[in-house]
């Protein structure tokens, strides 16, 4: 039935395609001389950024990049690499940023994958593009079509990479500039569903999948971003994260809409991160918990404490142990805990905190604070539900089910890849792949992503847990724990550990009982690892354990035996 | 042309209607205890609130009113208007607030063009209602359908209003929410474009039109009204503006994504703002320009400064003049000056404030305070176009034009009015009726209402610049100027001024005179108002000043005669 109250149609005065390309505009129309970007002795204003912007935009479509293409970016988060969050989608195109640490067959079958018709890379990595267009171009045959290749310089960057690519015939990234029109005349997108952004997962269990943004959920999420956070306009933001990661996680157009600051950094140290916080007063900067465990360990000659000013932190990934939390707190950052997915444009649920947990003991407010929390404000639904029934589990917190989320921060879907969407999308939901329970306040908490479930004599084990309680060990850096084949309980415990400085050279021997012996006092037997094994720990870009080399590791080692018990 | 990466479809896992009303399940999920809402000894959490309003909309369902109805509510700011903004529309049906301060007459023209099926009323506004109902009854004969009277007790009103409602029939509020289910499975809207509210103008300028606003323009809105103010998560918001006006400015919805708290206020008076500053912390408050002025002329036994903490106040509406946001800086309070209409959500520009300003004269950080500023995060496009051309004005901050603007956050149109939504927007542009300039930074100023301009001797006269100054005088409590028909010059300037307190006694003629030396000094001779009139200012329900009727006097007045020159 239509209504007359409904019968008001959708035209050009009251309706158009959301997009956050349009923050970029205003940025650069209300501040046009605030900083927008400073990367080490280099910045912008926000009229230079917009302009840089519309010059790649119009740059790209001389070139007939444009609506129907992809452009594909290989870089540290140096200015071209936010530049082309604008810049590319400006032209119509999709931005494809690629991982770093990816190796060249990797990145050789995702260019492949997303046909991407330009490929820009900083110089640090040509070398690496260079061998994956050359597997690209085996791989395809006759039926490969070159990109068109533009090399970034960068003067923090001491290599003397951009010589040897502009010998290879590459185009310098501020010479495509030039030939590009500052006040070119673009425009939003006509359909707000149009894809602004392919990001591939960083594969910690599969290989890469190719997530699929849209300009509408983007523009959502960006905001959704900035006000569960409390920043607030002229936020000053620190780039510790990677903007391949998932587009940083949306806040690359948040900082637009919020016309604040972004510094660049190309290599995230503590000392780097200290001093950005006290030269640039940095109030916001997004990190992975290893991350967090590097700033939280950092050498007293690396810090500058007290912080100047509060330094507001959000990390996600996996559950960040509660003694990290408990450190950053101690040392005066704030931080918020947020979770989530590539295919959530990032975070998702935030632990969104109470004034009167303020009150509590430290240690149980980091216990709180590890929780994954409550749904986004851009995120319409969220639930946890029985991996076997799709049923929703009770709020006991002690049912482990699915976290499953629908809404307008979800993916459009994976890229060419039916029975991917198919399976994630079963049932009218976004399968998440972590299991989690939900509290009685209706925060959810992470045990562990379904695959890091070890099942012990029948017994389901979060190694989430027996990883925060090996956190607590005094000479614990970092650890993870992996399902290692047991004859006799079908799997068992198997823990990956790497030391804190001074205790490195420690007996290994000894230490492995030390820690067993502390396990034994804080959980049930069956938790107690049956295997300790002492070295550096795989990780993806984002500095993501990669548990699926260590359950490589694991396997190739054989199981326990028998006899040892 | 589909792309691959187009080429993904929305499905329920990845869209749904934008919807301000997931704001308010959020808020009681996440917040359960959290007070939503304080009106004088009585107060409501969060998750009692999410409950009235499912208990509101599973009651409404019940009678049958839903998706088709348009439900009306008469009240000043109590927490059953709030409640009306989710309740209502988790019903389905679309909530048409009225402003309690039109007569009877009025009110029945609103209530019969928008079909109201239900009528909602404050138990002091009750006969009012009754009257209205009466009129419209009489007028529509055998078409009249009787809608569903509930009337709304509040403890603090004094009157005996309530038994008397209920010895005529009404339901009472409570009653009728006691037979909803407080569990209510309400759902978003099939279309973000459905439907929300219906809000009539004020009517200074002509007969009263429906404003029709979408879900999908509330949420916008919402979240644009909280980051372009800097309000975070837990903000205190004092209700001095009333929720009827353009539904707050839309921040009844922002209040729930930000899971604040509401300070409800039956009447506003600087003693009671200043109270709820003090015994609430209230952190914002929207303001009409007069109500900034009762606060800054408050005496000292009505008012607590200095301000126990900084509180934000939003005003817009008229431009404000310069003295008045002197002087409330001076008091502490940070004001944010904007502008907008019934028919962009309520404000659309905002005067984004710059920190190099800071260290100007308090007067020269007024004059630029009293611009109009720049557009929203939430408003696509704004432009100053030539009235006679529609091209764009030169930002030279001299040549008038309209303010026009379009995207998501501009009405769907108004009800039943082809002619007027014709009107409006024309070109594809929604048109202000506001003339402003723009100045070289970007940001507009506003000179006048196209109705209130003064031609005199062919040359435009702002009175909105002669208010101004004539604000500067000090014996001007308030000041309005519109044309008066003159013998020689066409127009003329006629001002209407009312006086502070303790010069209201003084002797007029010499005061007139006194304004005219200091309006000389000051403003171009063919500035200077011929006419003075002393008096209360007739007043539209929101405060603003309404000068149709000021013009409708000065045409009794009869023109300036020759002989006066």
């Amino acid at each position: 039935m239509m209504r007359d109250i409904d019968d008001l149609p959708k035209i050009k005065a009251n309706y158009t395609a959301l997009t956050p390309l349009w923050f970029l505009e205003r940025a650069s129309a209300v501040h046009p001389n605030r900083k927008s970007i400073i990367h080490g002795p280099l910045s912008y204003t926000w009229r230079q950024t917009y302009e840089r912007c519309c010059r790649l935009a119009s740059a790209l479509n001389q070139r007939s990049i444009g609506v129907g293409s992809t452009v594909a970016i290989i870089a540290p988060n140096i200015p071209a690499l936010y530049e082309s969050h604008f810049g590319v989608p400006m032209s119509g195109a999709v931005v494809n940023c690629v991982n770093i640490r990816l190796n060249a067959s990797t990145i050789a079958f995702l260019l492949g994958h997303s046909s991407s018709a330009v490929v820009m890379v900083d110089q640090e990595f040509f070398a690496l593009a260079e061998e994956a267009l050359k597997i690209w171009a085996e791989k395809s045959k006759e039926n490969f079509k070159p990109p068109l290749i533009i090399v970034i310089g960068d003067e923090t960057c001491e290599s003397r990479s951009l010589e040897y690519a502009l010998g290879k015939g590459a185009i310098e990234y501020d010479k495509f500039l030039e030939a590009g029109d500052p006040k070119f005349s673009w425009g939003p997108p006509e359909d707000e569903w149009q894809s602004i952004a392919l990001g591939y997962t960083s594969g910690t269990t599969a290989s890469p999948k190719g997530v699929v943004l849209s300009h509408r959920g983007a523009y959502l999420m960006s905001l959704s971003g900035a006000l569960v956070w409390g920043m607030t306009e002229g936020a000053i933001y620190l780039w510790t994260l990677p903007m391949f990661h998932c587009n940083g996680w949306c806040y690359t157009w948040t900082l637009a809409a919020l016309c604040g600051t972004n510094i660049c950094m190309r290599q995230v140290t503590a000392k780097g991160v200290y001093s950005a916080i006290a030269n640039h007063g940095v109030t916001h900067f997004c990190a992975a918990p290893v991350v967090l465990n590097t700033i939280v360990n950092a050498s007293p000659n690396e810090s500058i404490l007290p912080l100047p000013h509060p330094v507001h932190v959000m990390t996600a990934g996996a559950a960040p142990p509660p003694s990290v939390l408990s450190s950053m707190s101690e040392k005066g950052f704030i931080v918020a805990h947020t979770y989530g997915l590539s295919e959530t444009y990032g975070p998702s649920t935030i632990c969104a905190w109470k004034p009167e947990w303020d009150v509590l003991p430290l240690e149980k407010q980091a216990r709180l604070r590890a929780r994954q929390g409550v749904r986004y404000i851009g995120l319409e639904f969220l639930d946890i539900v029985s991996t076997q029934t799709m049923e929703p589990v009770p709020a006991d917190g002690k049912t482990i089910g699915e976290i499953v989320m629908r809404g307008n921060c979800v993916m459009k879907g994976y890229l060419k890849n039916p029975k991917g969407n198919e399976e994630t999308f079963a049932g009218g939901w976004f399968h998440s792949g972590d299991l989690a329970v939900k509290h009685p306040d209706g925060y959810i908490e992470i045990k562990d992503r379904s695959k890091d479930i070890i099942i012990s004599g029948g017994e389901n084990i979060s190694s989430v847990e027996i990883e925060n309680t090996l956190y607590m060990h005094p000479a614990i850096l970092e650890v993870s724990v992996v399902a290692r084949p047991d004859e006799r309980w079908g799997e068992s415990p198997c823990a990956f550990v790497t030391l804190k400085p001074g205790v490195e050279k420690s007996d290994k021997g000894r230490l492995a009982e030390d820690i067993m012996r502390f396990s034994r006092k804080k959980m049930p037997a069956y938790w107690v690892p049956k295997s300790i094994i002492f070295g550096p720990l795989p990780k993806t870009a984002t500095g993501k354990i990669q548990k699926h080399q260590l359950r490589e590791k694991v396997k190739k080692m054989g199981p326990v035996k028998l006899s040892k018990l």
